[in-house]
């Protein structure tokens, strides 16, 4: 088992800044994390306290309590409620990490101490299992998320840590983590299982990083390697346990695909099954290859990878093209209007994404970070911050939704909140820890994948530097980077490159006109090396033209259509600006596009406008079939209005396209 | 609840020839027949009696041997698997109707003296209770069949009656229908039920034309005009039985739309629900606005008819858009690869525009038959008889079946016999009775709804008259009707102008060219009204152009798309003659058809061919998404070919599309 566990020639020196390095002020991304602070958060903490009126209880605090042993009743919710905490705890980590609360840390504090008393003597930590089924740990992995849940209080312990220094909450995961690392592995008398949804492997690299101690990362491993063996644990358990279940609809012991156990993970070559378990597993998949140099590994998240990005990915950055399991379908098959897309399965491929940047500076990972951050991540929730989508199409036919069962996963409108509330927590804690996306910094060059405005500080060659960055990247593609230094010093900064400005950007050196030719660009990234001094600042302008997008040609339901980006946005047609029947627009080859901020609309954003045509015909009354000659089929034009993805559902309930034929 | 049972002014004259006044010989039609008799019906016994190797049990007869005590066993099967038996039944009383066949009469008389044994001393006759829930008859309306299946018995009765004469299986229906008619009613102690899967209603007009008893005609309103009525009976039953269910994912107790039961039956406006059960109530709605002068129910019927043909049936006339619940969804919404469009529902469609041409003899009555029985009813099976489809998609992609869940219900290959047995029975019970469905007789006019060659005999003003079509108008548009009568008598002859004809015909009679005016045609018909002599022959052609069809604007699944007809059939391709990725080709406006017939393909049929684009690409590689102008979209073109739809999957796997994109 046993292989090298120092980083290799693989990782390079790639390392993340820290959250509390990071200062975010954009004009875009500013309001989002307020939001997160100010109205999300603190909505979820009300949540999972069951104090909102008209709203499920959550229960999730309250089966803590009963656990601890200091409230009476039952435990209630799913059986990975505990989760809810987790998440929740490991948002506020990041957002004490970047700006003191005193009291919300009092608050979380507070949760602290029942999760600490929550604990069984032995490390266990499960209010599900404590409560309800003591003599059943570990006996439906496959199914009961134990494991899952321990990721996530493992991912809050580090956060809350990080951000504060207190070590209460990483000794509970500590010792819950030593606690496993006796029950599973491969001695006799342990168990060789590993979690129906992969959360604890890269929860445990985490760990790992935050302690030091190998032994996580080398337990993250085995869970990842054991995963898809044959005899397969999970039919082994299940008879052991007489058959039970604890999803009927899932038949997890079987379908293996569903949870990506059909085979060794370095054997598998598509994304298949539950699209966040894909990710989340690739996401600590590439974390292990990272800090074992475990080449083999590495290859393995490049082909899942490549198999998500060129073949199973919404223009929009959403996966998984199907509800039913929430999952992948097959190459190309990318349906709009029956997408499931869920906005969770978003964030997971941006963790993927971001561990890929760490291995590999690549440009293409983070082109599709920004795509699903900017896109699916944004319209998972309302402009307000207090609605979420957790399925995200990209055509939607309001009438048919609840009426034809195809739609039954779609709604039209973002929902309060969810029995599963997984996407609503997700986003917060993607947003209050977005500092850490913007750069990594590889020896001495500092990767700038984002262009968020803000400030960094960080040390290169031992000196202290930071960087401002200042943008209006999201709607109008400028970002300037001034570097601060106390001394001139030598480094690099690689600016990334988007795919969207067609390779191009214009940059300006402390106000003068810079030329780089080939050599200066190295896989989507432009790499200016030189000695910086105090107050340089490099000025970039990318070409915000509207873009006219085609899906491969494979894709049937892309095809004869077009779709319009701007800068990091996809756009789409909404009935409130365009009226009804979306699917008889066209827009013709060669339209002129026109495109401006107006303020007051949706919370301000810039429209794009260009003449639609619309065919439609008066002449049909009652007849459903016609022969072409006699449909009468005219074209209208008028001035057709495209809003950015992400804001749409934020008006009157109407229909919405992404895809517009073209002709 | 006594309204007039007289034939009234809504019925006209109309009166249906028996199926033994109708001989079949036909170059497209008698082919099926020989299959039905040769193949499907000693399949299908076979089937029954268990002993088709490989293939599920049935234990449909056996069900009925042990309940005659004539075995010991178990029950097996569904809740309505007696039906099959029926329905096996009805079909052989229309075979020996048209053509005696001793051994079949042979075999049929066993089964019925084991059916009659299988009655109980009240008359009630279901294996499935009589055997495994003995105390719970009628308490589960809404879900268990009981009616269903006895309605089916019905139909088989009256069908073997008429066909040998034999009372012995009409007495035992007689003597159930009377032990119904104790049970069901308004009166104290009766229950005022009615079957969850609506058929009693049709069998029992059908015992009512067979016997003359008005008492069944009355129940059989009484069924359809409780339907929907409140207190909700089926709300009553499942509380009276502790909220037991039979089907639990249906929920039928609850969701009464699914059974038509949201509304009193003259209320509904829409087709809502399982489309099977709605248009079998519709062919009994209209049978009993018939026979007793209802306008209000036809009126029923006319909005039902209306909202089916004008809204939601597809171009093969299939109807049911969804698979969840095998229902209709809303208005337009048609979506070609999710289609559920079962065979079974295109049949009742068929009953229930037979139905209304008997009420009134309207061209478009006649249109949807065709359309339905030439495309998706044929489609349902093979060219060899011995593999059907219970789901006739318009779109197939094969890769995708069995992955994107949304398609779990499409086989792109017809399957050999379903657990659920209902298909391949209805398409064998339909062609064995074709004979019902070419003709009618309103007063001293004959009306020829279908162009299938053979013979009719039929008197008129009391004088023997036997018409004589030889047709070749399933390929080519041509029939020839010839009179034989032994004296010159005058009657009309009213021959359909089919609407994919243009609405014009070519005539001929006696070899002379026929000229009409408008005031010959009424409501799709051309009407002769003369002295006929022996052989007088009319000649019919009708303009055989292949037709472009448009959809609706409002459907989006359509939209931008064309499918081509040819004479009754709708073509589609299919993989095997034009490659893969159907969605890629276009039609261009103004294509010219070249139609040809080669004997040897599918069994023989016409292909149209014609100058087909295909829009590809070389330059995509791993992209996804490229921008309009890197896309290098170009487009070549060939010689594509449609068949008719009905004999696609003959060959290979492979894609299948009716809609092909023009531009």
């Amino acid at each position: 088992m046993s292989r090298n566990l120092e980083a290799s020639n693989i990782t390079g020196k790639s390392r993340l800044l820290q959250l509390n390095q990071v200062r975010i002020e954009d004009p875009y991304w500013s309001e989002y994390i307020r939001l997160v602070r100010e109205v999300i958060v603190p909505y979820q903490w009300e949540a999972l306290n069951d104090r909102i009126p008209g709203v499920e209880p959550s229960s999730a605090v309250r089966n803590f309590k009963i656990a601890a042993g200091e409230e009476n009743g039952e435990y209630w919710g799913m059986v990975f409620q505990d989760s809810d905490v987790a998440k929740w705890l490991e948002a506020v980590g990041y957002l004490l990490a970047t700006q003191p609360d005193p009291e919300l840390e009092r608050i979380a504090d507070e949760v602290i101490d029942i999760i600490a008393k929550a604990q069984q003597q032995d490390g266990y930590l499960n209010t599900y299992f404590t409560l309800k089924e003591p003599d059943r740990r570990w006996t439906n992995l496959a199914e009961c998320h134990e494991l899952y849940c321990a990721g996530h209080m493992i991912e809050a312990a580090v956060s809350y840590y990080n951000a504060t220094g207190k070590r209460k909450i990483l000794d509970v995961v500590c010792k819950f983590a030593d606690y496993m690392d006796t029950v599973f592995g491969s001695e006799p008398g342990q168990l060789h299982g590993y979690d129906g949804h992969q959360e604890i492997e890269l929860a445990l690299v985490k760990l790992y990083r935050a302690t030091g101690n190998e032994k996580y990362l080398e337990l993250s491993r085995y869970f990842l390697d054991q995963r898809g063996e044959q005899p397969h644990f999970y039919l082994e358990e299940f008879e052991k346990r007489n058959g039970t279940v604890h999803f009927p609809h899932l038949d997890m012991a079987h379908d293996h695909a569903y949870s990506q156990a059909h085979q060794p993970i370095r054997q598998q070559e598509k994304a298949e099954g539950h699209a966040v378990r894909v990710v989340y597993m690739t996401t600590a998949m590439a974390d292990v290859a990272a800090l074992t140099g475990d080449t083999e590994l590495l290859e393995a998240c490049r082909k899942l990878w490549r198999n998500i990005v060129s073949k199973r990915m919404y223009i929009t950055g959403g996966i998984g093209s199907m509800a039913q399991g929430e999952a992948f379908s097959l190459d190309y098959d990318l349906p709009g209007d029956t997408a499931y897309a869920e906005t969770c399965a978003s964030i997971g491929l941006i963790f993927f994404a971001r561990r890929m940047l760490e291995i590999e500076p690549n440009g293409e990972y983070a082109d599709v970070l920004e795509r699903a951050l900017y896109n699916t991540v944004v319209s998972g929730m309302s402009r307000d911050g207090k609605k979420f989508f957790y399925v995200n199409p990209l055509e939607v036919h309001p009438d048919a939704c609840g009426k034809n069962h195809i739609y039954d996963h779609v709604k039209p409108e973002r929902q309060g909140w969810f029995g599963c509330a997984c996407c609503p927590p997700n986003i917060a804690r993607l947003l209050a820890s977005l500092g850490e996306y913007i750069y990594t910094v590889r020896d001495e060059t500092v990767y700038t994948h984002l262009y968020i405005g803000g400030q960094a500080n960080l040390e290169l060659n031992g000196q202290k530097v930071r960087l401002e960055q200042q943008s209006a990247y999201a709607w109008d593609g400028i970002t300037r980077m001034t570097v601060k230094t106390d001394a001139p010093l030598r480094f690099a900064l690689a600016f990334r490159i988007p795919s969207w400005s067609g390779g191009q950007a214009t940059l300006q050196l402390n106000g003068q006109t810079f030329t780089y030719d080939d050599a200066d660009l190295k896989a989507g990234y432009l790499i200016i090396d030189r000695v910086w001094s105090n107050d340089d600042a490099v000025d970039l302008v990318f070409d915000m033209q509207v873009r006219r997008m085609k899906g491969h040609p494979h894709v049937r339901d892309t095809f004869g259509k077009v779709a319009l980006q701007h800068g990091p946005f996809v756009y789409c047609m909404e009935e409130a600006d365009n009226g009804r029947n979306l699917h008889q627009l066209y827009l013709a080859r060669g339209n002129k596009f026109s495109v401006r901020f107006i303020p007051d609309l949706l919370g301000g954003v810039k429209v794009i406008e260009t003449t639609v045509h619309r065919v439609a015909s008066d002449e049909w009354q009652e007849n459903l079939y016609l022969e072409d000659s006699h449909a009468g089929l005219k074209t209208e034009s008028f001035i057709g209005r495209f809003i950015p993805y992400f804001a749409w559902a934020n008006r009157n309930v109407g229909e919405m396209a992404v895809w517009v034929r073209d002709c």
